[in-house]
């Protein structure tokens, strides 16, 4: 595809106008104010649209779009306990490849090329994954509250197979990486095993860490260490890692993620509906941490639109701290793009250049929200809505166009997603 | 037109599947599982669609749109002298009609049906106002910073306009408050002249209060009272008022708003992104005080999508007062929609019920993020884009269906909106 006359932001998030971009064997092959010599195949009108890379959410359980607006309003554990554990109870490989499909076809829609998740009954969600042409670094969710041997868990088996059979299907989209749901949800002796096996395959590692201040304190109480100093202890940073939502870190903890190259999934649209904090994000980008966006899953959300959350990190952190000029549009649009990318290990991605993968989005311009267009990088992170975007390409591949799914059947995933809903709640 | 076969929220906000929904005469005229008899003219098709009462932004600046992503990242004070008030020193009746209709336009196309609005170059809003059909209780924003009397004043002579040749335009869709900018904005001769003003003329008032700490602070230390207690003081809250942020709220501050029947206007993005901290949106609601929602303009917002605020609304002070069960799906909404309509002396809307003025929306529930819909409410709050509105009606008559607009040429609005943000951004 050649993109023709359209205006983009590059790779610094400031708009250039009227530019060619190329896309040729899944990658960006050429950026230009004229339009290159060669083939590219369809010529796409770039008339009020936005180029720019598109989002990683860096952090989700998608098969949980089957709970959206079940659990509400409730505190944590009850939240947990009540709702969340119980329905989870019923699921099936059948229930959660439709909700995962449902799940990616949100994301999609939203310009969302790749995503980070943890969660179980991979078989169905590794279907709909593959199925759908969506980037994925997919992990096995382990907690294990006996003295059980890694090896004996089911989760073991499940790992097997991300880092044997499934690693690198879909040309490379999907990553498998290792996980330890939490401190609080493991042991240590199954800690080290599991740190242990993502060394010796050289495979990144997907954790919660730090999310609400009892899991915080009580890592302490039991351990003496914070929850960071406990995974550093075991061996866990040894490989990179994705560290979801970090809202209660203090004292060393920032210079272990930093010095072991810890990603920060920020969630901070989890962290407000839950109420579980703020993490420090101004100290962490001080500290040249790498911090990027995810969404959570629908149950605590409740929706995978990552310009939410995109919009929640420009805005969310400024008022908390009360300085309008903490977090630039620049800042969270990289935290939401090229952050992401290098979280899930693609250094090839997340990134307006040239050698790059294709995997972007396209923004309709011609809105009230984007008019004026002043500067382009707020209309993005403070004005855009998801249906904004009109086009999403992973791999040069375009996967949502102008409102279709070129690879998921929207109309039946709704209808089989609202159907598993119904029948587990009937169970319950 | 009458609604066939369509899920609605009820009065509670609770849905009602399959209803029929007659307006005539510019009133709801029927609810009920089966069609009515008479003839209401179109039958509008409700399969994948939710009714609701449309939305009341109870505090904008409509033609602030003009400044969208020109003022950014700056302190407060840096933000208002050297960007918004060089700016807004070159309008013209123009610039500020087209900006207006923009405004309108991202307002209905997310569903709202009513603002409240204070600013100047009330002849160009007047006639974006009225050709657009929305509803609106307009203000003049008045500043005084010396000893002029009120009657001098070139507000004093628009608002002999909005009490007098405005007021009930547009078959009673324009209605003219009276507004004081602010406390810190005024003198106490001005503001005890304009409250009695509207006093005398049983009109009602439209003022900023306590937005800023400084503001608060200093209100304080002129005048050994809070903002609050300095308007009731002058009279100010003798007619129903609208009072935009009260974020600093303290002491007696509550009983004094709730005493006198103040609507709160809560500007949760704009809270956020000016860092100007957090409402004490719980208590009001414990104490009983009439909480509505306002975007405040779009140099602070960026956007109009009153949604988005709605969301806000919903999370932002579970998060801050670290509690998931505050606010409910249904407060949200009623603040959303009721809330703001009684704000506005408006009793006849806002609400889904047989006789109330149709000011209504219709949200597309045929999407992943309404998927499942297991708790109606939890989608529209935490899940909904304002791109979901399908459907805007004020008084009977549709404005917005299906991205078109009935009563707006948003193709020139869109041009000359920025035509006239580039003028301006040339002068200065």
């Amino acid at each position: 595809m050649l993109f023709c006359n359209i205006d983009l932001l590059d790779e610094n998030f400031a708009l250039r106008r009227g530019q060619y971009v190329g896309v040729k064997d899944g990658r960006i092959d050429y950026i230009g104010d004229t339009a290159p010599d060669g083939d590219y195949g369809e010529r796409y009108d770039g008339r009020h649209r936005l180029l720019m890379p598109g989002f990683f959410n860096v952090h989700s359980h998608a098969p949980m779009t089957l709970l959206r607006g079940y659990a509400e309003n409730l505190p944590l554990q009850r939240w947990l306990n009540e709702r969340v554990f119980p329905f989870e109870d019923k699921l099936t490989d059948e229930s959660v490849y439709w909700s995962t499909q449902l799940a990616i076809a949100e994301m999609l829609a939203c310009g969302t090329v790749s995503f980070t998740d943890m969660y179980f009954f991979l078989d169905g969600m590794m279907r709909a994954i593959l199925e759908s042409g969506i980037k994925c670094n997919l992990s096995r969710g382990l907690t294990v509250f006996d003295d059980s041997d890694y090896g004996q868990l089911a989760a073991y088996q499940d790992n097997l197979r991300l880092l044997g059979e499934w690693r690198g299907a879909g040309e490379g989209r999907l990553l498998g990486d290792l996980c330890i749901h939490g401190e609080y949800t493991t042991t240590p002796k199954v800690v080290e095993a599991v740190a242990a096996q993502a060394k010796e395959h050289g495979v990144r590692m997907h954790i919660h860490l730090s999310e609400t201040q009892a899991e915080h304190e009580e890592c302490k109480q039991r351990h003496g260490m914070t929850p960071a100093a406990y995974m550093q202890a075991r061996g866990v940073f040894d490989v990179p890692t994705t560290a979801a939502h970090c809202v209660w870190l203090e004292g060393e903890d920032f210079d272990i993620l930093r010095d072991h190259g810890v990603t920060v999934a920020c969630c901070p649209a989890s962290n407000l509906k839950l109420a579980s904090g703020y993490a420090d994000i101004p100290k962490m980008l001080e500290k040249g941490i790498n911090v990027a966006l995810g969404t959570d899953g629908a149950a605590s959300n409740n929706n995978l639109n990552i310009l939410q959350d995109l919009y929640l990190f420009g805005v969310v952190y400024k008022g908390y701290y009360r300085d309008s000029t903490l977090i630039t549009p620049a800042q969270a649009l990289h935290a939401a793009t090229r952050a992401g990318a290098l979280s899930q290990g693609r250094e090839d991605s997340g990134l307006m250049r040239v050698g790059c993968k294709a995997d972007l989005c396209v923004i309709n311009t011609d809105t009230p929200q984007f008019t004026p267009m002043t500067d382009a990088a707020c209309n993005v992170v403070y004005a855009a809505q998801g249906a904004d975007i009109k086009l999403t390409m992973v791999d040069g591949e375009v996967l949502y166009r102008d409102g279709e799914y070129l690879t998921i059947d929207i109309e039946r995933v709704k209808a089989e997603t609202q159907r598993c809903t119904d029948d587990i709640i009937a169970q319950l």
